[in-house]
């Protein structure tokens, strides 16, 4: 296993203690539990947006926490979920009096947890709203999940919901506007290679050096299909027409009602692209393959979109939710309105993510 | 060899284009010869500020073009010096009446080439400087450099120099400066994995599972020494004290002396770090190590700076300047004085660097 740590024991603290240092003017760090927060926390009338997952995704989420984007993240160990103590201290240290919203990505264990760190904050007087992220349209259930996966669209989210806390939205727009982000993007990804989790020092999964892996999970949970390797443009062709001819998604989801004091069960439809939508596209590095092949992967996309009548507004393309050092990509599209669109553009100084400030 | 590519030969020119797409607020490309130009350029009465080589470190250079950095880029094929008519051209169509200079990487193919073209601007009447960037303290003459090598120092100049022509500093001024970062900055880097150039398709050195190799140079060329893995804290240790004791350093370079019309010598010396002076802290992945263990490298780097009597008034660590998708780090660090400062400090919006716009 060649890594840049120490141990595997000491890699998320030493790594978020790497993180403090060397942002002092955005992040602060809380250690035992863990959680990664605004340095001018708690910021008094707004909004707090918390997320939080298993660590090996930087820069997402620890690295998304700043002016404009998240107020808390919460890392777990490697690929492990973070506990609900992580997710209530954080909410108890940046709530600012006007509720917390949690977007949490939909894997079993986050969002158990996520829950039962809602349901203690709610005892301690603070009001808050989970919104789960399940955009990835590689399979229906998967290794740590029911329904479909987490995955690009949380950074998107993070980003638009954060800008829109920062405005002054309260929790329910805040939450609304989190779920109507999730329902209008769509994720797939792929692997070229396999990553090493620390603790375990060996490969996740295997893949032979002329094989690649379609739709995988951010964390080496199965795809659709391992196939052999073929170029840059057909890779992306697979992906992208997937996403863009993906039809309408119906599920239902777990959500706290307020009025009636109870989870309740909310059923959400994902609209399918249509031509004439406004998107913006994002391709991501797994965290192994560099910025000059994404945008390879980029043009064939920006080609194929115009083909499908998909007008690209937006872009962004680099290393957001990564799998350690896993080489491969994934594709985002989300439909934006004018609203995200302005959200998007506003100012955002985090780690992982800035622009404007 | 597993990237996304479609074939060796297309891959700078797709890559180029996908830049292209993602962002044309931003830039735009020349095609035959190939460079990455700002969208607005030419920018009048500016200095205009053009860098370039071989392909393989992005987002350096072409990644660094944009409002408060340089002007063009100039990408040769993977790991190849571009050529003069590539320079030349990228001049002429960027510069704004008030010069240009080239920041050049101590390469030799590099320095020749933009020797070339800035006499060949020069017979069509634009004023050009070149500046040198050579901040490898890990050996002295490597396998396409006489002296030291030009590193993560190139990046840090081309944002401070980007952003003293963006307020109006002429050539002259603009090109002390660049000479003043890189006397100032010092970089070493380390290698856990080779990289594979796509023409060639096979790794461009071997390195067993058991090893690494420190100082090592961003086109692989050999290091300092090859040795058993180690902690990320003894390689940092590595890295940051052979920066940080490294000597004043003197060499001979060639610079264009305006007034005497001629190529003259002139000898730069690198003074030593001292105790109290403030420097910036990058930490650089090689492009295939995640961000999360750049910032275990950072935090033992910060506890160096401190023991040392360094203080670290900016940080930058990610992927800036890489070497395709080789798993490694590297480590520079530069004294800043106020000017460098507010001047790094200034807004910039490039696909690579952005912030305060």
């Amino acid at each position: 296993m060649k890594k840049l740590i120490n141990t595997p024991e000491s890699f998320v603290k030493e790594s978020l203690e790497g993180m403090a240092a060397a942002h002092p003017d955005m992040i602060k760090i809380h250690l035992d539990p863990n959680f990664v927060y605004r340095a001018d926390a708690p910021v008094q009338g707004k909004v707090a947006i918390i997320s939080g997952g298993g660590s090996g995704h930087e820069p997402m989420h620890v690295g998304f926490v700043g002016m404009g984007m998240l107020d808390a993240a919460c890392p777990g160990e490697v690929f492990t979920s973070p506990t609900p103590d992580q997710m209530l201290e954080a909410a108890k240290v940046v709530q600012g009096g006007a509720g917390v919203l949690y977007i949490v990505k939909n894997y079993s264990g986050d969002v158990m947890n996520f829950e039962m760190a809602a349901d203690l904050a709610r005892t301690e007087g603070i009001q808050v709203a989970n919104i789960l992220i399940d955009d990835d349209v590689a399979v229906k259930d998967s290794l740590y999940t029911q329904g479909r996966r987490g995955v690009g669209t949380t950074v998107l989210a993070e980003k638009i919901c954060g800008a829109a806390a920062e405005r002054g939205y309260d929790l329910k727009k805040v939450a609304d506007l989190c779920r109507r982000v999730n329902i209008n993007g769509r994720s797939m990804g792929m692997a070229l290679t396999s990553c090493i989790v620390p603790a375990k020092g060996t490969p996740t999964f295997d893949l032979a050096e002329d094989e690649m892996e379609i739709g995988i999970g951010i964390h080496g949970e199965p795809g659709r299909e391992r196939m052999k390797l073929k170029p840059a443009d057909e890779i992306t062709e697979m992906l992208a027409l997937s996403i863009i001819e993906d039809p309408a998604y119906t599920r239902i989801v777990r959500e706290w009602d307020d009025e009636k004091g109870e989870w309740v069960d909310v059923e959400l439809v994902d609209p399918p692209f249509q031509p004439g939508d406004k998107v913006l596209a994002f391709v991501n590095s797994m965290g192994g393959t560099p910025v000059a092949e994404l945008y390879v992967v980029y043009r064939k996309l920006a080609e194929i979109c115009e083909k499908k009548g998909l007008q690209i507004v937006r872009s962004l393309v680099g290393a957001y939710i990564t799998s350690l050092e896993m080489q491969g990509c994934s594709i985002t599209l989300l439909k934006m309105d004018d609203e995200m669109l302005e959200l998007w553009d506003a100012p955002v100084k985090t780690p992982g993510l800035r622009w404007g400030v």
